[in-house]
């Protein structure tokens, strides 16, 4: 996919210019310094040639097919030469040209005009506003950034071209080579879901790297992902994720973020891993272009100074990463070949005077103790320190061992000889062990997801049709959400529990009902006009007796009628009382780029003063509801603490994914809430005591 | 302090060697080549002259007088050679040799003689198992690290000093000045106390830096860095925080790290900037040592790009670090100075094609707004970027302004001309702008320990005689808990109001002293051998007559009876039942390194599942206890979320400072529990309705 751009045969530029410091030119130098093999075709009307390269009036004039065309001239002409480009037959078009949708509607207009001229032939457009791309196994340098990168597996693509090209200097000074890079501009067209796609079948590239700002199609983005990480790790450093950062964007590229819990969400359900900064985005990419995926938890530090390696084991502490437990035959083994005073347990201290070959037989000891998974080795330059030396010991022991191998020689002058050693061994080099064990966490990350087996969301088995009526019903009447009655029958048609009861019209209705569902029952005003029945006297609990249900009932009329004269009143809901239970909370909200977003946590106080919820996309499968409840910090509420028996879980889990399906069934639901649903002890099931569903055209 | 150490006039090296490889030849290698320019006297019996200069047999044949001796002799011959420096009259030593404590018993014991010799002398001694330390303003290069750093203002003490080494190398590569290096070694006299000390008056030192693994006096390092802090910033890397780290220390040093809530108490109580790794220690000591301390809040953030401008945002919202809101004039200034597309508000978006003057004119147009408290420059290696002229003019507006100012040049290449530039202008430079920002917070946290007025602990007026006879006689019945009725007593003494009532030790006693406190009551078993109470059904809540009394008191006493036949039973604690309330916990636990202490959390599950609590050092500020309360999560619970009322705060901050008034006056109470202290609504109060109290010896 997107072939023509990655690997076109022939290049055409349009708008080269020969006057340095323009676009135009720069483009043209770097497509003839990267040493593009295809044929270039230069045009520009008032240019005879350029480098020697005969310039063409127009595209229409190339005698030959041309792949791929790069656009440089100003955004008023852009339509018009993608109207050249199709009748030449061209299918693949970077637009550089600024000018368009981020400048505001005049230039959205424009944009918008040369899509659809694009359309009419079947012309994909990367871009306009953009950097250009690089295609390193295609020596292809289609852009105006002024480094083009080594030849490496790691696909980059970026919402800001200036980043993009201060990232190709940075890399190109660290020696990280790319399969490709992109700038991704104004994203008309061609945008991360494409390259996703694209990425994920290439056989040059083996990790993606993305800097984003916003997500052009949320679905559609998930979807593709996912796929990609089942094959492949992605990574992306998501900006704008602040308030403050909200607004930057929406000022930088006219598109809005989306909220940060949602793509939380996205991309844990895709798979994709996150970095917090540029540095991870790269220390991640390289450890996973460049050293095999560890099995399993399991590291062991090896270095010649206590300190670093505490800070490396403080870093394994936060980030999760465990640590080996040595077998007895390893320590034997290294106590016989290390000195007296070396630390034989994790972290392994071969001591300050290490030669390399101490690091060495260390190493290869390590390696073959089956709970070792992955080796860091740090070094620090003391005295008699051979840091080459030990460096190239340490590519030794990632080519034999099979296992992932990182450094972290800290210091600079002293080790300066070490950086190409572990370069060319391809060992990745971190100036300080937490960016090892950062990177180590990130490729466990990836482990894990490649063997958690694939799932799906379960099969509701609902009666859709009551739902169908309750939504077309509210609709008809006008309203932006369901009744509570309504609302306990689509729960009901999803296999969600309710509290039994109906709706009672008069007094004696109402004793019948509290009869049949038995005391102590809930007696809850019933209108489609009061939505906060609390906040006008239309809710009484705890109803004891007949007596008290009369009293309730006439307190309740009263009261409402008092304040809300005009209400139409259906009225009154009867329900049993529910036992005490602990309280979750089960909310969805439609976010505008990824769909249903699903919340979780414990009622009350819980959500509102703690914030202790945790999001998830839908559909949600059992196993994302189960991982939900144990992700927020009053788990311990549910699973039983304080001598309290544990919570129905599974129950929990059950309500969670009937929800999903719901919300996943029917689009119009814009939000819903379960707040509270009581869950009784282990066995006993959950209720929903209040359900409020609101919907939308 | 200590300036035998920092600036001696003259140096012996006692065990210096001509055979390379040994670190008695590096020494003498590196105190020559660093150039100092006082006497050096070598000493070694076997040797006639090293390098030129005379070799003695022994310190008693030097014929001058010595200020510092370095002591690289093998361990069991140090304490000899201490004895000779003693008479001799010299009163520092180095002691760079191992195989004293951190080598086990044999080790300990020669450190201890080495000790009781020194102090014979009044000699001070760094090290054992050290590196040495240098002393940049001297020329003083008493250490076996390979590299002699810049000079500069920052003073830094590793406790490691293998990371010290890789830091003084990787400082020296980046360019980044001391004023003294200290490797602290075993700590067996001279300790990051006194260096702390030492530095507060040090005019060549504007910051200290610090690796620690454990402090060795708690209390006297809070002291001291305390009143460092209030001169000078003062930033911590404190390794061997987690479980597994805090292993490594121990079979590292020997010496034992205190728990990671001590330490955060006792750094925030001593305004010790924390730092998380080698990289921020001293990208926060470069923001000190080179840029003015911003007046507070209001960061500019200005750019030739979007995409780095929101990832500094980010870090801004992520660290807490305001942006500067920038007045209307500012902005009609920019936009008469800028192209129509750059961003005139906060991020200032120069565009990618600015030319330096842009940059120029931007900066100072924001440098006079008032609301611009520091500046950060954002530049990406565009392609008519010049980047070395850039940074001119950031070292101009760092001149001119006044203002700190951060550079942030992304890439490599391209922007290796403007390093050295911005070093030699003393602009902090950092590769990605999330350092800068985090670097500003460092900045902005000592500018509010600063600005805030140093305040003491309230005098508490209390009864102490009462607490001294309750700890009396406790420990005369060698008890480890204080009783309730005397922790009740104890409390009252300190003004901690606790629920009406007292001990009966009949059925009749209990009738009047319920019929006096007013019913309801509580009821509790009585007995200085029953601890928990309620485990044996020696507690009931909640009686509203006297015959409940009657029922209640029966019940009590047979099932303490049936369970705990042989208990000693005093009678039963009679107590007005305490209206509902907030419940909180306040907790002491006495660190062995820090003292006492103090927690404050919400009561119940809250502290057990949620573990949403705070911590301080005790004694506890009236404004510390107020911030204790404000730092829980669930501090809406107390201010009044959900509609409810507030709870009265300033009770809680009352008990609070009582309790550790108690807790610092009775250094005998080991452990303390108020759980739970009810809070009722603002201006009702606070009752402490259990109190347990732990004594030692």
């Amino acid at each position: 996919m997107l072939d023509e751009f990655f690997s076109p045969r022939s290049v055409a530029v349009v708008g080269v210019s020969r006057e340095e410091g323009k676009v135009g030119h720069y483009i043209f130098d770097n497509l003839l310094g990267a040493g593009f093999p295809g044929a270039v075709y230069p045009v520009n009307p008032k240019a005879a040639d350029v480098h020697g390269h005969v310039c063409y009036p127009s595209v229409a004039d190339i005698p030959d097919p041309v792949d791929l065309a790069i656009i440089v001239v100003p955004a008023g002409a852009v339509s018009g030469v993608i109207e050249e480009c199709g009748q030449r037959g061209i299918s693949a078009v970077i637009v550089i040209s600024a000018g368009f949708k981020e400048t505001g509607p005049a230039g959205a207009a424009l944009e918008r005009e040369m899509l659809a001229t694009a359309a009419q032939y079947g012309i994909r457009i990367l871009g306009p506003n953009c950097l250009g791309l690089i295609s390193t196994s295609s020596s292809l340098n289609a852009s105006f950034a002024p480094s083009m990168p080594e030849q490496g597996t790691i696909a980059f693509m970026s919402q800001s071209g200036a980043l993009g090209t201060a990232v190709l200097d940075w890399a190109a000074g660290e020696g990280i080579g790319l399969s490709r890079f992109v700038s991704l501009g104004n994203k008309a067209d061609v945008s991360e879901v494409d390259l996703v796609r694209a990425w994920t079948e290439d056989p040059d590239t083996s990790v993606v790297a993305a800097y984003l700002e916003a997500v052009s199609d949320g679905r559609a983005f998930v979807e593709a992902a996912s796929a990609l990480s089942r094959t492949k790790p992605i990574i992306a450093l998501k900006a704008g994720g602040s308030d403050a950062g909200a607004r930057a964007v929406s000022s930088h590229t006219g598109s809005l973020a989306g909220s940060e819990q949602a793509y939380d969400a996205a991309f844990r359900k895709a798979g994709v891993i996150r970095a917090r900064s540029v540095l991870e985005l790269f220390d991640f990419a390289v450890g996973f272009a460049r050293q095999p995926l560890p099995e399993g938890p399991g590291l062991v530090i090896l270095t010649n100074a206590g300190g670093p390696a505490i800070l490396a084991t403080d870093a394994c502490e936060r980030s999760g990463v465990g640590l080996a437990s040595l077998e007895p035959e390893t320590i034997t083994a290294l106590r016989e070949a290390l000195p007296a005073a070396a630390a034989l347990y994790n972290p392994v201290d071969v001591l300050g005077d290490a030669p390399p070959e101490r690091y060495e037989v260390a190493g290869s000891i390590l390696a073959k103790d089956p709970n070792v998974r992955a080796i860091l080795v740090i070094l620090t330059p003391q005295a008699m320190t051979l840091a080459a030396d030990t460096a190239r010991a340490v590519v030794r022991l990632s080519q034999s061992s099979g296992l992932p191998v990182f450094a972290s020689f800290m210091g600079k002058g002293a080790i300066a000889e070490a950086i190409p050693v572990l370069r060319d061994g391809l060992v990745p080099q971190f100036d300080f062990p937490e960016r090892a064990v950062a990177t180590l966490a990130a490729m466990l990350q990836h482990r894990r997801q490649l063997d958690a087996p694939p799932t799906l969301p379960p099969i509701i088995e609902a009666d859709t049709q009551v739902v169908r009526e309750a939504i077309d019903h509210a609709q008809a009447a006008g309203r932006t959400f369901i009744t509570e009655q309504s609302a306990a029958r689509i729960a009901a048609a999803y296999g969600i529990p309710v509290p039994a009861g109906g709706i009672a019209k008069d007094l004696g209705a109402a004793r019948l009902l509290a009869a049949e569902v038995g005391y102590p029952v809930v007696l809850k005003i019933a209108s489609p006009d009061i939505l906060h029945k609390s906040d006008i006297g239309g809710i009484r609990v705890d109803i004891q007796s007949e007596e008290e249900l009369d009293e309730a009932y006439d307190d309740i009329i009263r009261s409402v009628r008092a304040r809300m004269e005009d209400a139409h009143i259906w009225g009154v809901t009867v329900q049993r009382m529910l036992e005490p239970g602990r309280e979750v909370i089960i909310g969805v909200n439609r976010d505008p780029q990824f769909g249903p977003l699903l919340m979780f946590g414990l009622g009350g106080i819980y959500v509102e003063v703690m914030k202790d919820v945790t999001f998830r996309l839908c559909p949600v499968t059992t196993e994302e509801a189960r991982a939900m409840l144990s992700e927020i910090r009053g788990f311990g509420l549910l699973r039983g603490a304080r001598g309290q028996r544990p919570a129905d879980l599974d129950a929990v889990i059950d309500t969670i994914v009937r929800i999903s399906a719901l919300v996943t069934d029917f689009p119009e639901i814009t939000e819903l809430d379960i707040n509270p649903l009581i869950v009784a002890d282990k066995g006993a099931g959950a209720v929903a005591a209040d359900i409020r569903i609101g919907i939308g055209g």
